[in-house]
């Protein structure tokens, strides 16, 4: 039994996925499905499952067993997975239970105090609780890097986008700044010029969700392990054998929930083909928030926006809506690549605009966590970059600018880049397929999506974690990440 | 810190009461939205949950902290508690990890065995995994036998309604089986010579399911609380802070799906007044599955079927159904109470030949586990009592005899008896409550059914398990269980 102690390890760690299980469809219902007065049982459950998980990954048993392992005869899949568990222990049992339980506190005290503060434009009040969760998430950076050798904020991008430091950022977001903000006011000027069939009529939820379900079939998500239902906001949760994304609908206008649906069917396909048989082991998860954003984002902004994909879905549109005179090609690509000059806000922003909100963000949490950045400067600083990045004002407007996103409430600090990594991703992802396979865009346009998705399929979606994502990206695509490709991208579509 | 003992046991019961409500919830979920392809995954799940469960409870620290907290001063409620807490140890612990790991390989094998040989109506085959199920069912009874001092098949009936042992049952089950043979070959008798307008027309379920969510509403159920999906077989489920009823429609009858979600009403009313404080204690339990079913037979039953009740919702109908000439009270009386005198099915029975089919299948339960009956007997025993109790004939019909019910399949003998139990349960309640409120009935007509619930729920449901059931019973009606009052209700309503 030379492989005892990895046995045992694989045997914890498919009970932990097991829970993990557990809690993403009780999460899901709790968001979907859960009548209003079940909240605090429910928060009661989830948390004792969280100290579950918790303790199931974290405990001398399982440290033991880490190190006894590496002495064993492995194979180099085996060699992998013992790596992503030791990592995975790493990162869940450097915090002391003193930090985190603080954290807990601090995170839910300030993710409630942000709905009304960010309802009375009160940066004043939000400051009172989000001070502490800045104060305890440096004190867990300073940790973390203690046991990483990584700067306190690398160790937080750690979490997100493993292998992914700040001067990769910087070199990625520096080269994005040099056009970007150029290419918006451009793009902005052309559109003025132009004229369109503005979406009007009524679309009831029932004809949007069977034109979604329909959308996401011939997408090929495979429905007979996946469900679509409502929520607040859209996400895709459950797990890789049992996907479960929710949108939701305006009645007056079908565009949005269903570029909504098509993104997190992107999500879905990457959940639905990892490595089936490593799914239990920490090598079988999707590599990182990065990777991930890449893969909805290759559906929504690479595919769905495309004039291509357009002209695919066209007919089963006019099907499950009937015809109108905004249901042309290039009308629908008019609205999808529609750059709104106005917008302040991050999730509403269109494609050409997004990335420049999350530089900003990035900029700003690079700063508070390696610069001493005073938590009462960020309103000054995020009117100074909306300034410079999109020409917008935003002074006095908090509700609008550093309150608007939920992230900073809950401590995630470290996530934001994912979003623009992602845009990078499937750009580069794209147009590799479109390198390998010359007659992809006409494929395309015959609703033939089957090179992109395969190609996909073997080279990003069932690596799962076996690979580091530079390793994932570069064997599938020649080159390391980078934002040419991007560039590329958003200069042919908007200029 | 004197309670030191009994305070760390309610620490470890409420986290068994938590990691529960994850599996109810899970549970439900299996049974309502997963997609296909999910229940590999969800199976793995819920089984590495169930373990957990058993772990959580079953352990020498729990036997320790059980036996010193004996010692502790402890007042009057908490030692109801302990108490409650010993006999979940107790009942849990008992059988040996090997041969519960034996019966849940059994049972799954017979009960995925029991579909197909129901389909072929074939016993024999139904035999080769349904005698293991029995042999290893034997085993547990003579385990629990002698650690409860009860006899076998007492300590199996134990399992479901503590405290009513064969010597009661048989009592109340010969006293039914003096009188209801007759009663139910006079009622068909009589019903022969009545007409009634049958059912007719299309009922969507979106309006049945509108509709029932009103009857809900209008039985006072906590709809913040609850929720009502569809399932394959209707059932109550959740927890109680967060009900989830389940329900078929039938779109050329809607009578069926209405008297269920009335049915389920009634368990949905007992799992929301539980003892709120004592939820994460055994003592919050509900007590019995006996009890259980007796409130949703008083709802069903004694309310639902009464014409004052009906008379009650018949706006509601009309509202949602438009008006038909089936729609009058005294039709849809009739409807509620006719006896089927052809009907083989346990599930599809009226309310007066129910009882029946409980008892030859609890005359069969006692006979397999106390004399030794072979289980290739049971057909011809089947047979022979259907005969003498509904006049009808089964040779040779084992899919609607014997085969019927998946309980045996599954190893769940002992239940059986908590239908009509509650039958008896629900008679008694009501009979008590038309005594103490006079006004009742008249109350009810006008669509106030306040006095019957708050009695119900200061007397039975807030109990939970601080009581035995013989307590409760006892306290709330004046006299123990007894069968005089079902036999009163049904010569009532039915000659």
């Amino acid at each position: 039994m030379k492989k005892e102690n990895y046995r045992k390890l694989t045997n914890i760690f498919k009970k932990y996925y097991n829970y993990e299980h557990l809690y993403s469809i009780c999460s899901w219902d709790k968001d979907v499905y859960m009548p209003s007065q079940g909240h605090i049982a429910r928060s009661n459950a989830l948390s004792d499952l969280s100290e579950l998980l918790h303790n199931t990954l974290v405990n001398n048993e399982v440290k033991d067993l880490l190190s006894r392992a590496e002495e064993e005869e492995l194979s180099s899949l085996e060699k992998i997975i013992l790596s992503e568990m030791k990592k995975m222990y790493e990162r869940n049992s450097v915090i002391p239970a003193e930090l985190q339980k603080k954290q807990t506190m601090a995170t839910t005290l300030c993710s409630h105090a942000w709905v009304e503060n960010r309802k009375n434009n009160d940066w004043k009040g939000f400051l009172k609780s989000f001070k502490e969760v800045i104060t305890l998430t440096k004190e867990e950076a300073a940790i973390r890097s203690t046991s990483s050798h990584l700067s306190p904020y690398d160790s937080l991008l750690e979490l997100y986008n493993s292998g992914i430091q700040k001067l990769e950022i910087d070199n990625l977001f520096q080269d994005i700044k040099t056009w970007l903000p150029g290419l918006i006011q451009k793009t902005i000027e052309k559109q003025k010029a132009e004229n369109f069939i503005p979406v009007n009529g009524h679309f009831p939820v029932e004809k949007q969700k069977a034109l979604s379900l329909a959308i996401m079939n011939k997408l090929g998500l495979d429905l007979s392990a996946a469900r679509l239902d409502l929520s607040a906001h859209p996400f895709c949760g459950g797990v890789p054998q049992d996907v479960r994304i929710t949108t939701r609908y305006d009645e007056s206008n079908f565009t949005t929930g269903l570029m909504g649906i098509i993104h997190e069917t992107g999500h879905g396909h990457y959940e639905q083909n990892l490595p089936r048989d490593l799914l239990s082991t920490p090598a079988g998860m999707a590599r990182s928030t990065g990777l991930h954003e890449g893969q909805s984002l290759l559906v929504e902004m690479q595919l769905g926006r495309s004039k291509e994909f357009l002209a695919s879905i066209l007919p089963t549109l006019k099907e499950f809506l009937g015809d109108h005179d905004f249901l042309t090609i290039e009308n629908l690509f008019k609205i999808y690549t529609k750059v709104n000059a106005d917008n302040l806000i991050r999730v509403d922003a269109d494609e050409l605009t997004y990335p420049l909100h999350v530089v900003l963000r990035y900029e700003i949490e690079k700063l508070l966590f390696e610069e001493n950045l005073s938590p009462e400067d960020i309103p000054e600083l995020w009117n100074q970059k909306m300034k410079n990045y999109l020409n917008l004002d935003t002074r006095g407007n908090y509700k609008d600018g550093p309150l608007q996103d939920i992230h900073w409430p809950l401590g995630s600090f470290g996530y934001f880049p994912s979003y623009t990594l992602g845009s990078m991703y499937a750009a580069q992802e794209f147009a590799r397929a479109k390198f390998l396979y010359p007659q992809l865009t006409s494929e395309i346009e015959q609703g033939d999506y089957s090179s992109l998705f395969n190609w996909a399929r073997e080279n990003i979606w069932e690596k799962g974690s076996t690979q580091t994502s530079s390793e994932i990206i570069t064997n599938a695509t020649g080159e390391d990440l980078n934002s040419s490709f991007l560039k590329e991208h958003l200069f042919k579509r908007y200029s």
